[in-house]
């Protein structure tokens, strides 16, 4: 491809996005929720794209599904029941299925058309766990899932969302009322994680994030940050626990990934989760400046 | 500006770029030796770029030349001669002049026309570095000062190049032959930094760099990683000790900042130094595959 | 559509390029030969791209069709057999078909996916000319065919061709031998046309074409030029006449039309016809400078 | 230039687009009014751009500027005493002064910065232009001039203005009543022209130009069209006599512009005037259709 002529265009705000060629278009179709395009972009490889947003791309989807699911699973002392909000692709369940500690898995996506779609196209990120017995699968909002639970049904909770847009399916997602939920739902111990967005491209809608997750889980809300190349630049997670710190100690990482995770790992390891949770000083300002959790009636949302 | 009507492009490969719209042309001129551009780009601020790469913009140029400079510096005993090649924004320097036990730095810059133009334009970067008697400016091509210079000169070398490129002004200077003169020019002990490209954007490149520097320095090379916005991707830099390790040890960042830094840091600190140089596993494997280290005649060129 | 996330990109030179939105993709396929998207695009509206270049779009396939088309056709005293090269999308058929006098319409193109693609998803292209009983489809190289075909088998000869390209499938449609083959199938009286690319984006492309069809046509050549938004500029066409002037006498338009077409003209009349046959100053000069023309062993090509 | 790192785009519409590579930028600046980019593009060759749209390149502005001035000026017997309106890059000022006849010709534009930046840095365009005797340049917003002025003060008025948009400074130059104030400005005979946007890419900005201009006078208003390649399409222009025809006799033109032109035109002659004033089918049509005309209380604009 000399000259790209079907192109994607990221955009990080109005004057500025990354744009990368298309070399092939593997589907382009609208769910009836969501638009979704599953191609194959210069520089990243086979992507999927909902609602012009870059989701993962296969060259680097390990650097964030890998550090979304495994720090908080392996700082819970046997994570059984595990719930994945969002996830459409397959691939956070997948990790998550390595666990051997781990018996069921529900995973809930509002959008049937999503899964479907995953299932045939993006075989190379769940490579089958859609057909794992220990998962389920619920078509339903997430936030609805979560008011109809049970207390204490989860040991984990993985919220791997979509960013939230105005007038998007996952603005009443990133909300104090929904970590509300999500608390109520956690077992004790518990922990949850949630992708953050990105603390340098979109710093302010990370930080809120952090303060909304904080005024429910308290002292136990911990930042730390991954990079994608797919999203051109570092990528922010929110983990916190419920009566437990949901981070693993540092030297025992090496160990708890022997013991605990069947199946190799590409990305997470005990140096690596060293480069996670350090945090650079830039980043760890933006924690400590006052911001506004996050609510239902004040939420937050991606610059348009 | 609803829509951008100027554009800066970087382009990371053939099919793949971001672009940032440009606010304001404070500049743009031909200096004899390369086209400079001093503009406001919308995302990262003020910005200079050179040959069409973005070299450092004024949001997070800190990001960048705060973890080129102090790592090596205070792994030193007392880096009182230290030489910088390139860096004509005057950064790199002003963040050499914080350190107390400097009494005399050498800036080599090939280009006059660069280095007056930072002095005028780019306050912002140098702030009055330039005026600092304990630095003297040399226009001179880099390898040729190297060359010419008595061995033992420095204590430190602090590489600021741009990226080398197929006829560029830098490819002669990212090879083992000149690295080969550095060592030659450093004192007893003595350490050597240079920024070395992506290690995500541009892998291979970095690799070699590395392997370049190794075929030197030996066992006493050393890899990190930081993450500049405006460079859309991890940064690399390659560190390099002759009898002293490169890099300070862990524990000591926070007391060695006190006693030796003057001024105030908005980048470095101890926490940001341990995420520096942890590395991300892919990163490793990356260092661990055999490559062909770039020499005068096989060197390294960032993809056309 | 706030801000495009998919773009087509069509390329005028190495530094220059109109983009539009993809609102949406009907469909992206490989043929075997040819690549080819249906898409809907800002500002054009539904779409046919080859190869990265648009062929045609909804909004003003009328500009290009009707003025490839009935020029000719009208200037033949009764072009009952008409041989179409190309014209993929059914378009330049449909409009052929109009022509009361013609009772055999022979189509030939390369690409049997591309004929069968128009079929199903450029309805609104052909409006089933696909389906009349005057149309022959063949599926062979337009060059072969002619080579094959016996002398004096055509009224009129209509190359609705994608444009010249280093390795692409039309290079041999555009020389001196080719034209040949043309004037060889021509009836006399006999009557031919093809699009010449752009006399203002291509204008060197455009006058070799020019001077081809000269070499064998003689005096009786002429250019003529409409506009076509898609395509961002003026575009040409070169006419010739076997023992006959390739282009009907101005006053004499509408009577033709009336009598001799069936069905509405959304373009061609008599004033666009003067408008079509009236070149600007510079497009003049331009084909008055002496130019080779494209022979087999010396094409032309549009510049990559 | 390999590729383009410093691109112009020209936004047709929120989805569509034309960028062009920067080779240049000669001047970059804010007259306090307006801003100015004078600056060497891919494709089109130096060009001047104001806040952001395209006015003339060198490569084409002659199919524009020629265009706008000669068919009204020999349609007048003798344009003594022209206005001018706009027209900051002095290159209608110097196609008005070929003109024999004239003897005075007062051009007004509201921005003395953008005069001074055309004097100094768009010789290619104005030629000297500047320095003729017969010329006056006021600084003043051309709607105050035009209801200052004496009635019947000028045989011709030429309205070489930017294009409408919202909150711009010639929002008021295209309605109604400032029609009724360039009549008023008009000896008896008086011919008028205005640059009227495009016909093809803003089609109903075009058609309510033209009706704002009949409504003032009647049915000698006429539109014509030229094509410009820097404006990426055709281009469209209102002419309209006080009791006169604004365009010449057809069979005229080669005689007038024999007699009464001084010096060369590389565009404008005869048969370039049949082209220019014989309009395409959907050109006529979209005149006919009934459109609002533009009043100061219900102006138009440019869609954003």
């Amino acid at each position: 491809m000399a000259r790209p002529w079907r192109v994607f265009i990221e955009w990080i705000g109005p004057g500025e996005a990354c744009f990368r060629g298309i070399r092939r278009v593997y589907a382009s179709l609208h769910t009836g929720l969501q638009e979704i395009d599953v191609v194959e972009l210069e520089g990243v490889g086979k992507a999927l794209v909902i609602d012009g947003k870059l989701q993962s791309s296969l060259s680097d989807e390990h650097w964030y599904h890998e550090a979304l699911v495994h720090p908080v699973l392996l700082a819970h002392p046997c994570p059984r029941r595990v719930l994945v909000v969002g996830g459409g692709e397959g691939a956070t369940v997948r990790e998550v299925l390595k666990h051997r500690c781990t018996t069921r898995v529900v995973m809930v996506d509002i959008d049937a058309g999503m899964v479907e779609t995953a299932r045939t196209l993006l075989q190379e990120w769940h490579r089958g766990s859609f057909n794992d017995p220990r998962l389920d699968v619920v078509v339903v909002d997430g936030r609805m899932f979560l008011e109809m639970v049970r207390p204490g049904s989860f040991d984990a909770v993985v919220l791997d969302l979509v960013d939230p847009t105005e007038g998007g399916p996952a603005a009443r997602l990133y909300t104090v009322e929904f970590y509300r939920l999500v608390y109520r739902a956690l077992a004790s111990p518990g922990v949850m994680v949630t992708q953050a967005t990105s603390p340098t491209l979109t710093p302010h809608v990370f930080a809120r994030i952090y303060a909304a997750v904080r005024t429910v889980f308290g002292d136990s809300t911990r930042a730390y940050v991954t990079y994608v190349r797919s999203y051109n630049g570092l990528w922010g997670f929110i983990a916190a626990g419920k009566a437990i710190d949901p981070l693993p100690d540092v030297n025992s990482v090496t160990r708890l990934i022997e013991e605990r995770i069947e199946g190799q790992l590409r990305f997470y390891d005990q140096e690596t989760h060293v480069w996670l949770t350090s945090l650079p000083k830039p980043v760890r300002s933006l924690l400590e400046e006052p911001v506004e959790p996050p609510t239902d009636s004040n939420p937050v949302f991606l610059p348009a």
